[in-house]
């Protein structure tokens, strides 16, 4: 059963919200904030030390120097020289292979899909959205201006892809590292839902 | 309506054989060598020299020096100074405008999505696969060994995104360019005409 599902996104896309929709008609769990709570349980971490790991990359440069190149080399010796946020991301996607191993959920954000790619039986998806689309999606629920929206979606969509880049190797949004990338508001949050439901049913079934 | 589909591939991915059975679930004509051919008549070229101007870039230095950077700032002057290349590219562009004007229909290659990118009711796809599937399906096809395989898929999916990236700008399979991105081997070759056509939908009844 291919009923493993992560979802990237760009800020303000909708991707949550189609995640979590997706979860709600597949009748499955959904993680994403929660899934930093558990992490912090586990690794006995602070959970606010967690919250902005993904976002706050901003810069790919100064990142990898703060994270220090080629740390993972390490990851078997224990934590010996690894940085902070390398420890976070080392806890978050120890969850993450444990939440997949228990059974079907969905899973947002956190680089779930590279964590998980040799895991059988996961469905990564990307959802990406125009750009009014989503100034004014932002702009109604956090009740911003534009100019504070566009910094912001500019800063954490940046933060996002120089975190997967760093840890992945991989370029954030590159349609090869999804079986599935959409559009989301040429069709509807609720139409993005559906389509990656028929998109896993075909997969089940092949 | 939204209803002209373009459809960029990577080789072997089944992108052309997707945009034929689309085109026949919708009852819409497929443009693909035809459109070299309407091409060529149209310009008063040979279409022997249309054929393989997508596949034959595989360096994108070369490429871009050989084409002359800045070309189509010309183009309002008529074909002076433009490379024999370039002309091709814009007399296909050209047709490639016309079969979008007469109707609905399914275009694959030659940068369609980009020189379609300001006309309402396109609908932008990219197909790829799994590496070892798309070198099974080109020895079936062509009855030749993997390593001629291997290197034909190199070849050609270079000369794609090089042929993509010096004409749009843009980036050749990276997720934002297309409306929705599919991995075929992953639910095969009907589900993905099926999930092009339910999209489709999908933005019609928005």
């Amino acid at each position: 059963m291919k009923n493993v599902i992560t979802i990237s996104r760009q800020y303000g896309s909708g991707g949550r919200e189609i995640g979590k929709k997706l979860a709600d008609k597949l009748g499955i769990p959904f993680y994403d904030n929660e899934l930093i709570n558990l992490a912090a349980k586990e690794s006995g971490f602070c959970a606010s030390v967690f919250e902005n790991a993904e976002n706050k990359a901003t810069n790919s440069l100064l990142y990898s120097i703060a994270m220090g190149m080629n740390a993972y080399g390490n990851q078997e010796l224990g934590f010996t020289n690894l940085s902070l946020d390398d420890r976070i991301y080392l806890a978050q996607s120890d969850v993450i292979r444990k939440v997949a191993q228990k059974g079907p959920c969905v899973i947002v954000g956190r680089c779930a899909d590279y964590v998980l790619k040799d895991t059988p039986g996961v469905i990564n998806v990307f959802i990406w959205a125009d750009i009014d689309f989503r100034i004014k999606r932002v702009m109604e629920s956090d009740n911003l201006t534009e100019a504070k929206v566009i910094e912001r979606i500019q800063k954490i969509d940046k933060g996002r892809a120089n975190y997967y880049n760093y840890h992945s190797s991989e370029k954030w949004g590159r349609a090869e590292n999804y079986h599935l990338s959409l559009r989301s508001d040429f069709i509807g949050i609720d139409s993005c839902a559906d389509c990656i439901k028929s998109y896993i049913e075909y997969a089940n079934n092949k």
